[in-house]
């Protein structure tokens, strides 16, 4: 699917949480012909081993750069993810937006993919949102990334001096088990990825988190064998 | 004009830079009713001392809060304000938009707004950009605002459940001087505020780059005392 030969490949900046939607659309980008440079957000989440398997996935499938920036989003409180004082659901029985949500986490960090892509001359982010089994969440509908994309190309340089600006989410009707099944065919190693809501400081999963859930039901959907590290064997 | 006589007037994230325009639009944001929720950015840029005159106007002004978040925007380059190889241009004469943009700096600081506004249950945004004197930025210009304001509405909670999300730039098509005799009618001290791109530690102007001629040019234009402490006595 390679269609690049040149030797300066056009840049992309690829949002990296070190699970395993973006793991893919990593594997995703680099496919198209994409120098891809990643960007992982240091947000104050619970589940900080994501940073370190984002950087692990990053050197794995040949990322030009990774970078992590940190926002204290913490700060701002609000969601299971960041705050404390919300415990994650477990039961994996939810209607309307999930606690998980953090609010305009994706906003953020769009706007913060869309400043390095300017310095870097780059007209293409890549995001592994997903409208299936995120449907709760308002900022992952194709509807918002539409409108996201329509507001960056007014935002910026390239968009105001005629050039284009392209928000990329090759995952958003993806279920699971395609996002896993079209990764596997890629090449990624979806064992060096984290994404459980709680995993422990080995980077084990606790298999019983909506996010695990989920990952686990992919795999079993695609018909190929979970290598996630869980916690408990149920 | 202040028409909110409830003991829990609704609540408003507002911008403050600590410079002439927010200020101002923080005593347009309280005349209006609201109880003003202040976020500040420090984001590596030269001019801290402006976070400091930030913290004086909020108070100055009875903001009900204020916070600064801290973001290395920095460690992406390419701006005058935040990269120490591109010098600050005093000279007044540019074309196009000036060196000293930051990347999709209100992107990201309405992006930070809007999270905020989230958790703390409040549909109103206020940013003070302008158009007039920052024609050369594309996120100064209405259409970016009203851009940004329909994609906040897809983004989020309030947006999904019904409720309303506005972004407020009430200087956008004002003129320096409009805005000064604006703030000095409800009372700004612009004394408190820092405007200079490289004012010195005691927090004097420098008098020379381009945001101290504009200053300048508006309070002589709207016939005032201009009460900027400067370094030079030009």
């Amino acid at each position: 699917m390679s269609t690049q030969s040149s030797r300066n490949p056009p840049r992309a900046v690829v949002l990296l949480s070190g699970g395993l939607d973006s793991a893919t659309v990593l594997a995703i980008a680099r496919d198209a012909g994409f120098a891809c440079h990643c960007l992982s957000l240091d947000y104050g989440q619970r589940h900080r081993i994501e940073l370190d398997a984002a950087a692990r996935v990053a050197k794995t499938l040949a990322a030009d750069e990774h970078r992590i920036l940190r926002l204290d989003l913490g700060a701002f409180g609000g969601s299971a993810l960041t705050d404390g004082a919300i415990a994650v659901p477990i039961d994996g029985v939810q209607s309307g937006i999930p606690v998980t949500y953090v609010p305009a986490r994706n906003t953020i960090m769009l706007s913060l993919a869309l400043a390095w892509a300017e310095v870097l001359g780059s007209h293409d982010i890549f995001v592994g949102v997903n409208a299936v089994d995120y449907s709760g969440y308002p900022d992952c509908r194709p509807e918002y990334i539409a409108a996201f994309e329509s507001m960056a190309r007014l935002a910026t340089k390239a968009g105001v001096e005629g050039g284009k600006l392209t928000i990329h989410a090759p995952l958003i009707d993806l279920t699971k088990a395609q996002i896993i099944s079209r990764g596997i065919a890629l090449g990624v190693d979806y064992g060096l990825t984290v994404s459980c809501y709680q995993a422990n400081d080995q980077g084990l999963a606790c298999g019983v988190c909506d996010s695990c859930r989920l990952r686990r039901e992919g795999f079993s959907a695609a018909g190929l064998a979970d290598p996630t590290p869980y916690v408990l064997k149920t």
